[in-house]
């Protein structure tokens, strides 16, 4: 039978304890690898300091590993009266191995032990996702080899201003990501601190060897502070989801730009059909959906952001199982990144310049601010000449 | 094989199709039966208008009531390569009755339809959680019943301040909820307009019985102009997530209530231990975590309704893709709305109060305001009387 | 000598005072005129229940008419160090009245106060926000007089669709405006309950007539539940911005669609060079400025509202200092709101269709809709009809 | 007469007028002399480039000086009908200079002028709250030295859960102000780029020495690509009111403990009444207010953080008026981030240690957790020495 780990021998309201669940044993699935990493060097720790003999550690790291196998293929489910992972990979030590499984959670706590499995997590997928963005500006920088000396008219207030150039306009996207990288270098840095030992947030009354297990996890620090580190849960969440949602707010904005300089009566820009997805009702529509969902997703990250900041705020220190809900926003944020990036960057391997319509559009009186700066040059005083150019472009045909 | 309803001869990139599509198919198992129910009114609107023979329409309802059928009984799924429930239907259609099945889009865009679905289930749902709440407050008047008359000292800035008692407190539960029920009264009335013949957001060019429709499906009346039933789009879903987070904002605000009040420090309410959880590593701790998860909830509820607000803002009209992505908060939304309303009638029919210690804590001070009234009957005036009373009171003992 | 309601004979740290006054007393002389009215009916009901004599109310009721005066007049401005017009008030009456002042707090708080000034306000504020949208609906009458039988190209995906007309997009927020009128009106019957005489939300220890205050101050009826009424706090706020940012949804999608429909490149819709404002560097510019501002107005109230929902949230029960934030982002709503209503009714006033490029814009493609019906209406079932037309429209020339 | 900067002789309708102009000459006193300081140096770079005389730079720079002064003693103020700071600085050249005072606006636009005085303003800011929060880590230090070791009992789920002790909870704020210092630093730096030069967002037609005023103006480098420099109009103002809303978080965190702790019913900590205010109605309060308050302010810079994100989304590239409503939360946010530090400060500086009552709230079961350990450490596995444990703590006492 399967037991909670804080089973005390009576028995809660049956729909109280689905709701409380939740989904929460599906979202573990998400982080369960991570969870067995850190209990094989969790393990190893408690063998360091004494507390599990060689052979007992031997035989858990044994187990664990073949659980680690199992759930890479696909074998293991988390059931969910079980409630978390961690619950689920204790009980299948404990099955194995009898009394030695007994000992895993010893110098532990669930919080400390979630903050583990999740800020490996959040390494790796930033670290995944800097490298789309990688991915992204190379293929930015092909567009500008490409198209990049093709002009078009650069708009204000969505109405054409002054001439510009695609590499111009790719190039922006390229350096708003550098900025993004800054920030997610930031953001990985502050979430690169070991909270492995910190226990229910007031550490544990035992002597652990913190420095071990961070290092054997590639932490580049431990997290010493306990209530600092359960503080934490929100707040780095919260870091992380805006570092995510500055990406998806320049891909919004490039999403919009390539929907409007696609279209037919602009037309700068040719979106290859194979990007694009009909209409089951007008037979002659051919649509810009995937730059419709990347602008989109923006929203998406933007709302699960506010919740990892809104959830935490006025309440005490220390864990609450308010916490919980945090899970799935960020595993859903991560798996929204990588794809919008991704698909952007597919989409620019694929763009077209119009370069007839692009340098034709550029009519006459985007070219008035152009007459100004000649008639400064002649010496005019900069507001003389505005005002006589103006008088030309500024008024209606009247 | 299965064909999308706009195919039209050429291939989209794949991994566009895999993203554009997304987990729609999955979200679309949650309104297909509402999708299959307007599809049969709309076969019988086409049959009035002569677009479908007695014969065309019959079997037309007959393969769709065993396509219900399939559905309710768990053997009918969506493929991703399908898109969504639109596409599944019509294929089944054309499937099982050929040519026939080809007329069933006919007078109509996946637009108007799944608006159509989602509106019904949308009805479907205000409607239940008004019975929940309903359900709610008849545990509250019986927790009055049983406790009301129960005087405890009530708080400002969270701190004791005058006496009030478990009537007024549980009443206050009760009187929210019934202006809530006002909220969910009037989302429901917006929500109940039909939204099917408005096609793609700009009409059919045929002459269709919109008014048969609506009626036949339960709508209240006809949404008769078609842009704006489209822009409706985020408008109504907005509408309906503000309702339940209005909801959830009183039960997030009663939850944390109860948890400070059942605090063993403060003591004025148990809680069943039958209702709460534990802690893997403080063999001691009794948790209240179903109230913690109904009050983080509530920011899982404005998270996603912010979400329908800001996606569609800046916007033209017509349908955008972007659209595509409200559906998920909504059923979610639907489903913690129901879930939290649930777990709070249960806690409330469980919940005890301690009468001793309530009463106990009513101490000198929680009636300081008394002493003030008792001198303004005598005639002092209000001001002086509360200096008097705020010399004993107001400063520490020193 | 200024003193605050709760002086007790210490100072507070000045930083910390003028921290939490902060501008209170600047956004109190918006609800100082609101506080005056329900303080002469306060004294009227302190009379009626034998608290105040035939005398003392004469004389309250004459200085507070004769402070409303000089509120009107501009003549009276509160003072930092009163914090609050509550204060200002109070102060006003026992210099001028001595003895007779300091009776004017018998049986209120504070908290109800303060409730009840800002319901009063709210009140006004939603009645002027109807009046102005009323305007706005017959302006759009006007406009769909003048312009409703043009035809131009509806829109999906930011790409041409099918034919619509003006009357259609103009009655589309017509419509819009109507459901806003039904939230409008629930919002207000909502917030149209007296809060005088719940103290600071546990009553008040003395029999007061609160049915007697409630007529006179014009509320439809009692709040009765104490604590209910300081629950509302946040509550009613998020409800009333939540109606507001449900108009500036309509007008933001409406200002997004002048601004496309104007532009130079698609031209069906002209504004008139007097509600467009230029460029400091590029004098042709024409830009539609205050459309812009509408548009960005609409996040402005959002932001604001979501403040009022998430500062609440996780508090428990009774009033707390918090609350005082709420009154700014109110008052600043309910003036952004009746702005930007006022400012569309004044672009409809003026705006101009260019019906030849209206008309000429429906080219052939946006009736391949059409062509599709007219193969159903000679028996080709839908789907074969929409591949047929596809055939022709749906690719690019290759 | 005032001019407008793109006047061209036609008179925009004067509600539209009052409207587009809204608080913006108000808010624009905040950022004019960083506008000034950069008008100088602006004409300096003309002058180095042959645009200005020697003697022309010096009689602009000395008018400019002179503007600046009167600015610093309040006699200058942005009249209403000359919209912005922009503006009012080149009239009064102009009034001042005549003809020379018209070549100011050589080679700028209002919108690289703007960006760089927010910049220039941001940056000023940034550093200020740096310094108040190392002020306030000195605060926590020395509260740290009075009362670090006094033990009180942490909390999990609002419940006594183990020891700690005031060391760990104030270095707790300590380390996280450490990581926010860490991400005021990127916010700097990504700021930290000079906009001056690229005009409204295409570049001036002209040559100019960029780098010459970046360096001048004390920006680290030149942020070259100009539409770029338009699109972080929001995405800086995000990211910097994103970095303020952690610091806050923090704050709203640590005030939510201290009103907790300082519960009488609690009592670890003493908040000195010259920290609290009082009620109007109930004589004994003394109420933790600057604490509500610093705790209700959070949720005010995260309300402000997300217009700036939602209000630029789902735009095309290039200036939008929506952009000038981002100045206002910008300006109050720091405001409020200043005061909220300082504030901890303070309070920090004199809030008490109850040790007696701290000291004696850590209950036998408290320890339980500690019990486990030490039969761990007798070689009980740690999950049967967890169950033997609560057999005795984990049950209520029937």
């Amino acid at each position: 039978m399967s037991e909670k780990l804080w089973e005390k021998g009576y028995k809660v309201n049956e729909e109280v304890e689905k709701f409380t669940v939740g989904d929460d044993y599906v979202m573990d699935m998400k982080i369960i690898e991570y969870d067995i990493k850190a209990s094989i060097v969790h393990s190893r720790m408690l063998h360091k300091i004494g507390l599990l003999s060689a052979e007992e550690q031997k035989k858990i790291e044994e187990a664990l590993s073949e659980l680690l196998n199992l759930v890479k293929e696909g074998k293991f489910q988390i059931k969910p009266e079980e409630e978390d992972c961690h619950t689920a990979i204790e009980n299948f030590l404990v099955k194995k191995l009898g009394e030695i499984g007994k000992k895993i959670h010893t110098a532990r706590s669930r919080n400390d032990q979630v903050l583990t499995a999740l800020r490996l997590m959040y390494k790796e997928e930033l670290k995944e996702i800097e490298n789309f963005i990688r991915e992204l500006q190379k293929s930015l920088e092909r567009f500008i080899e490409k198209f990049g000396d093709v002009k078009f008219p650069g708009y204000t207030h969505t109405r054409k201003a002054m001439p510009t150039d695609f590499a111009t306009w790719a190039g922006a996207l390229k350096d708003a990501l550098e900025d993004d990288l800054k920030l997610l270098k930031t953001a990985y840095e502050i979430v690169d601190q070991s909270p492995l030992g910190t226990g229910a947030g007031y550490g544990v009354p035992i002597d652990i060897d913190r420095e071990f297990t961070a290092k054997e996890l590639g932490f580049s620090r431990v997290q010493w502070n306990p209530i600092y580190t359960q503080n934490s849960r929100g707040k780095f969440e919260y870091l992380i989801l805006h570092t995510l949602s500055q990406i998806s707010y320049d891909l919004n904005r490039f999403a919009s730009d390539i929907i409007f300089f696609s279209l037919p009566e602009i037309g700068y820009l040719k979106l290859p059909k194979e990007l694009c997805t009909g209409s089951s009702i007008m037979p002659h529509k051919i649509n810009p959906d995937p730059l419709e969902l990347v602008r989109a997703y923006h929203h998406a990250i933007v709302s699960k952001m506010l919740m990892t900041v809104t959830l935490p705020s006025n309440l005490i220190f220390g864990y609450h199982r308010d916490f919980q809900l945090l899970k799935k926003p960020m595993i859903e944020a991560f798996e929204i990144s990588k794809n919008i990036v991704r698909i952007m960057k597919i989409i620019f391997d694929h763009l077209e310049v119009d370069k007839e319509r692009s340098e034709s559009s550029i009519t006459e009186e985007v070219l008035a601010t152009h007459k100004v700066y000649e008639l400064v040059k002649q010496g005019v005083p900069f507001r003389d000449a505005y005002r006589m150019v103006a008088e030309k472009y500024g008024r209606e045909k009247d």
